[in-house]
């Protein structure tokens, strides 16, 4: 009787661990994410109690899970990614160790790279790119935008469809540079993904009709996209 | 016919992807990393031609994907982590797509969250850090420093055990606070894991005995594994 906080991974059915798979193929409870895919819901017992989280609130998963961890039964908390990349998994599993409860995290293939592969993009590149920052663009009003704008290499923003606007204005009032490339992917590595690549000046009108989810590249290994051209057949990866 | 790079995760053999398991059991060529689980590689069938590459340099594995490639045989490079991620597949799937050989990326559950989250540590954590900035530390003089210390956040180092000394003292001569919380985790997620946690002045002391591969986390986040306590059973995961 544990809780198993496990990562679905960024879309893609395919994409989820074997270990994950086979926790959800055990369960006796599936407290699951909006966005997990269809598939991997299906995949547990017909008989386990299913939990889509739409009318939950946070502090009521965390509730949730210490309830029906305290009971015996095998949950798992599907997230989508990786439960500790702005999953908010932290929350949960203090909530569990607060309560007694044994947990267990099993990480999942986060969105940080994967997305970004999906359209081509490798986000380090030997020559091109050795660090990386991921950063949640949801608040703008929160970031050190001076900081930001001279970060060395590749950015990566979460959550940044809303403010791209204004994100751009700030890099670029901060020093970055407007003609560096830039890339929107939205639905990553699912059927539905849409990949837009611009100028850092010009990318929120690029991405005008993209809608979330949706990760936000800013750097010069978005060129490297290009050099794979139509061999890449990463578009979308599918299980 | 096709070569699939794919990432194999971290460490612990079940948290390679259901889809990377998948072609590794039809595949007819297997060419892996020296640090990949023996259980992955023995999920290859047994007429696949199996090639560590510890003797090889990075353009003899990229000819040999070539080679196999164009012989039309289905070829699973297996990668450490994830392919993209300081795993120089940007370089390999060029080299593949220059030879006009079909390819496609299976992303890996990357070290980047996978691995502090195997000590306990969330990389983003509601109201303690909402970035991260992952960066090689294999080069020091590569780095900018004073952009890296004074980066808000959680900060994840790569291969950057043997020059742990010289990171701390740069990192504070240009203005980290050093007794802000930093761990080492050597072995992530395997049955050999070992972490420390210290200052950051008292790191570099403290993680002496570890031997690579070892990713480094600075920051408040850090504080969280104290929190989780014996309750916790992330250490490690194993399938």
């Amino acid at each position: 009787m544990t809780v198993f906080l496990v990562g679905a991974g960024p879309g893609d059915p395919g994409l989820i661990t074997a270990r994950g798979r086979e926790l959800i193929r055990a369960c006796d409870v599936l407290v699951h994410d909006r966005l997990i895919a269809d598939e991997l819901v299906a995949e547990a017992p017909a008989d386990a109690i299913r939990v889509g989280r739409e009318r939950l609130g946070q502090d009521q998963i965390s509730r949730l899970l210490v309830l029906y961890g305290r009971r015996g039964l095998d949950v798992v908390r599907l997230k989508g990614g990786d439960p500790f990349v702005f999953g908010r998994g932290g929350e949960e599993v203090l909530a569990l160790a607060e309560a007694g409860v044994p947990f267990e995290v099993v990480p999942g293939v986060s969105s940080i790279s994967a997305v970004p592969a999906s359209a081509g993009i490798p986000i380090t590149h030997r020559g091109v790119s050795s660090q990386v920052t991921i950063v949640s663009g949801h608040d703008p009003d929160a970031l050190d935008w001076k900081a930001l704008a001279c970060t060395p290499g590749t950015i990566v923003f979460f959550m940044a469809l809303g403010a791209l606007g204004e994100i751009v204005a700030r890099l670029v009032e901060h020093g970055r540079d407007p003609t560096m490339p830039a890339a929107v992917v939205a639905s990553g590595t699912s059927a539905d993904q849409r990949t837009v690549t611009a100028s850092l000046a010009g990318i929120a009108h690029a991405a005008e009709q993209l809608a979330p989810p949706a990760l936000v590249v800013i750097g010069e290994v978005v060129r490297i996209s290009a050099l794979l051209g139509s061999r890449c057949e990463m578009i979308p990866v599918h299980a």
